[in-house]
């Protein structure tokens, strides 16, 4: 049998054109003698569609598609992951599910049997489990087809958090082929978790098994694609490519080889978060960005990032230096920015700064200078920033990372401020080796930028360690604490923290969740971002 | 039978704090001569809970919670809402719980049956549900209890979003009385369904029937209490105090008579919104308000509301007029502040928005005045207040309402910043219908304000009424599309809109899901808050 997996960037709601991708796609096919065409997860909504599956009137044209799909396979077989009402009369609406196509007519539907309900999914918010698994006969071919989380279970990945395991039916059964269409996203080395999670399936099914997986960014989520074919043995025979648009033919007539695959995390994390800027501008009809330079390492690396996304003609530095700011940092932005030929305006803040000063020190009531006046500098940026974007059109990049957010090391209003938040899933350790990636080549981001202590620069001889521990122990807790759900009392014996530095710690990430509640949408990279799948609330008194 | 229902309002992850007053109530029960007490749904967590369900540490200081309330209730019973680990092998980890207690001993678990997963709750992400329903004999007397949701089926509010029914079950059995644990959420004349869900759950049932409901303020949800007792025939007998702790005491021996209740949609809305108000402060350790007074409506409700829940000492009102500001304004600022005995600091904002307009002048490359001039001055207010805020320890209260959310009629870092935005679940028209209800036995709301067209005075003579439409129709759009879900093509039928403006509408309020992800935490008025509840994408292309 012949098959062409078609690894498409859908759009989340845009079903005109992503009914149009998956047209193509199944034209595709046709034109290279396939018998069958795969397309991801839910792609014809885009994954995750989220509360447009409440519309009535969006499910109505979930269904106008779903018929128009089916009239273009004339000739063909296709399998396509879309949401479809459930029959039944009770439980919930829909169904999260695999049309089957076959010859110009919509042959049936497989439903989805576990619904991942945890960390950045809701899946049971709108899905009703699958009642029956059946096997699709095609071209004489028996076809099991699975979504996603359905083959997960063997992998021992998951915990025991379902009751059932929807393959012990598909092993009792005769299959010729196992297909999964997935939306699943990436994390760091996550590509390394779904092979093993399709060669296990494809053992315990004791058939081969290609998956199909989603590519492109919504959101904050980026789908990384890497879509692949492995044979009964467990063996990995074919893999699409990672972080882009892929079509892989598979013929399971031809023997097949071992393909060989080592995992490069950092450059996966590079190309990851150069989609997801990509389509976060794009699908929103954005090009331009906006980035102030600081001299630091965050915002060198977010220009990077950038210029790789939306290209040097469409990314515009701004450096903003104050009475606090070093002669280096200035110079360092101005390096960078004639590294990467980006356009650099220096807007100094003083002005402004001066004028705040004198406006608010009557209602100051004599206190001492503290935060407050820090914070003022990096409100006055954001200011600037948000006034050019107004003006000419650009997305402000912000430029913080998972260990500032995770601390409060940051200003509300202030740096805190952007349509995109590049780093805020990067522990400082992760930017820092992103930044020596970078530089592999060539030395885009200045020596000075990677050496010199991290500092904000508001207020004189500023460090960043003034008020905040190794970043080395922080990015541990976060590790221990948000993504393992360890507690204080082991992290700090694991460790040979003291106790009260761990608990101080945990204590910071809980009473910042204000200041994260209204930071912008990030690039989830790790397996617990703080922005989204990771719940919890302002208001509480756990710790 | 003598029943003390303890309406008490805990906070999430106190578990300290919240086992005390479960004790205190079982105190209270046995000083009353109570043979059970009764405590709501999850209440030793305090709902909802959201993620501290993960960390194992928690849990384990849960158990130990649970065992020492058990040996506070020598010589009486109680039922206590709380998480308790799943036994079973497989399935999500916990279940959401009742813990029946009895003579010191812990004598049994019933778990929640039907875990809403919608709207604002996320039950099945971490809860399995009830693999069986047991009666519980308590003196003799032949007990169900159930959980919240449980009990909602015979009233068909719901939908068929559930394959059980868990009151079938109960049905068969013999039961003198049924017991529900709730946190159920408070929105606008809530109080009057669930009075009508315990009638029809009772008369299904055939038995008496009392909800104990959990009170207070957690993040954005307000919990209203209002605990009853309804006899076997449907007919409410007793109903607890809404919107502050309160302990019903119940005697099933004595003859009931029918309790006359007559809602108050906009008195419960007021109290609504200042427990809202004084648990955000109180449970974080805050006592003052800061408020920008424009002299428009919305600010002048803000502070109203503040003066009440924080007492006038703690609420700072500050007039920020700028050189579009009408006199009317800071007049109208200053009588509000005058009525409501609080203090009002002016600050023009002429100097930093001059120093602005003079430093940014140069980069706006000659383009015309436009939006990006009005939201510097809106971004000065809020540099303005929060420095007020970051110096002397106000949290800053954000005044606009849920008409002007949904059509992104606000400035990003400007009026929508702060700790909490009060009105953000009011649309327009309940604003005034809230500043009527205020002014109603005194005219604390200057006159004046109430009767001038919406400006937010960002440019000569502007009116709202220039970039929107009536805010009759923006509520109407609120209420079909965001709230029932209808589609543009319904409402302009229904409405005799043009379907344009509908569909304009609805564009603008998916445009500007954006501004809405950074906006302040709300206080959730209604059956559909943006804040909560509600998850679309930023990035999407349905409309």
């Amino acid at each position: 049998m012949k098959i062409l997996v078609c690894q498409i960037n859908p759009t989340v709601g845009a079903l005109d054109h992503n009914a149009t991708q998956i047209v193509q796609g199944i034209a595709n096919g046709k034109n290279k003698g396939a018998d069958l065409v795969l397309f991801p997860e839910l792609c014809l909504t885009g994954y995750p569609p989220e509360d447009f599956l409440l519309l009535p009137h969006f499910l109505q044209m979930v269904e106008e598609k779903t018929h128009f799909i089916a009239t273009k396979t004339e000739g063909i077989a296709a399998i396509v992951g879309l949401p479809r009402k459930n029959p039944q009369a009770r439980g919930k609406p829909l169904f999260n599910s695999a049309a089957i196509f076959s010859d110009g007519k919509l042959i049936g539907y497989q439903d989805k049997t576990l619904l991942p309900t945890y960390d950045v999914f809701d899946e049971r918010r709108y899905f009703e489990p699958a009642l029956e698994r059946n096997i699709f006969s095609i071209q004489g071919f028996q076809i099991a087809v699975t979504i996603c989380e359905d083959i997960w279970q063997p992998a021992g990945l998951l915990g025991p958090i379902y009751i059932e395991n929807p393959l012990v039916d598909y092993r009792k059964k005769k299959i010729d082929l196992s297909v999964n269409l997935s939306a699943s996203p990436y994390s760091l080395l996550k590509i390394e978790k779904r092979i093993h999670v399709a060669k296990k399936a494809a053992t315990y099914l004791k058939t081969p098994l290609i998956l199909c997986n989603q590519v492109g960014g919504n959101d904050s989520l980026i789908f990384d694609g890497y879509s692949l074919f492995c044979n009964e043995k467990g063996v990995l025979t074919q893999l699409a490519q990672g972080f882009k648009e892929d079509y892989l033919f598979i013929d399971t007539a031809k023997p097949a080889q071992n393909f060989s695959f080592k995992t490069n995390e950092i450059k996966d994390l590079h190309e990851a978060l150069i989609l997801g800027i990509y389509d976060y501008f794009h699908k929103l009809d954005f090009k331009k960005a906006i980035i102030g330079l600081s001299g630091g390492i965050d915002s060198a690396v977010v220009a990077c990032l950038a210029v790789e996304a939306l290209g040097k003609e469409n990314v515009l530095g701004v450096a903003m230096p104050s009475r606090y700011s070093s002669k280096g940092s200035v110079l360092d932005a101005k390096i960078l920015a004639n590294n990467l030929k980006i356009d650099l305006k220096e807007i100094s803040i003083e002005g402004p700064f001066q004028s705040f000063l004198e406006l608010m020190h009557p209602h100051f009531n004599e206190k001492k200078t503290d935060v407050t006046e820090e914070n003022l500098q990096a409100r006055i940026r954001a200011i600037i920033l948000m006034a050019l974007s107004n003006k000419h059109g650009y997305i402000v990049l912000s430029c913080g990372n998972k260990s500032e957010l995770a601390m409060g090391y940051s200003t509300l209003y202030g740096d805190l401020s952007g349509g995109l938040a590049v780093l805020s899933d990067l522990t400082k350790y992760n930017v820092y080796r992103l930044a020596h990636y970078i530089n592999q080549e060539k030395e885009l981001i200045p020596k000075n930028i990677l050496i010199k202590p991290p500092s904000a620069e508001l207020r004189p001889n500023q460090k960043d360690s003034d008020s905040l521990p190794d970043y080395k122990i922080v990015d541990q807790v976060l590790e221990d604490y948000v993504i393992k759900h360890r507690s204080p009392k082991e992290i700090a014996m694991d460790h040979k923290y003291p106790l009260e530095l761990v608990l101080d710690l945990v204590r910071r990430i809980h009473q910042n969740e204000y200041k994260r509640r209204q930071a912008p949408p990030s690039l989830r990279v790790s397996e617990k971002a703080f922005s989204v799948g990771r719940r919890f609330p302002i208001v509480q008194r756990w710790i």
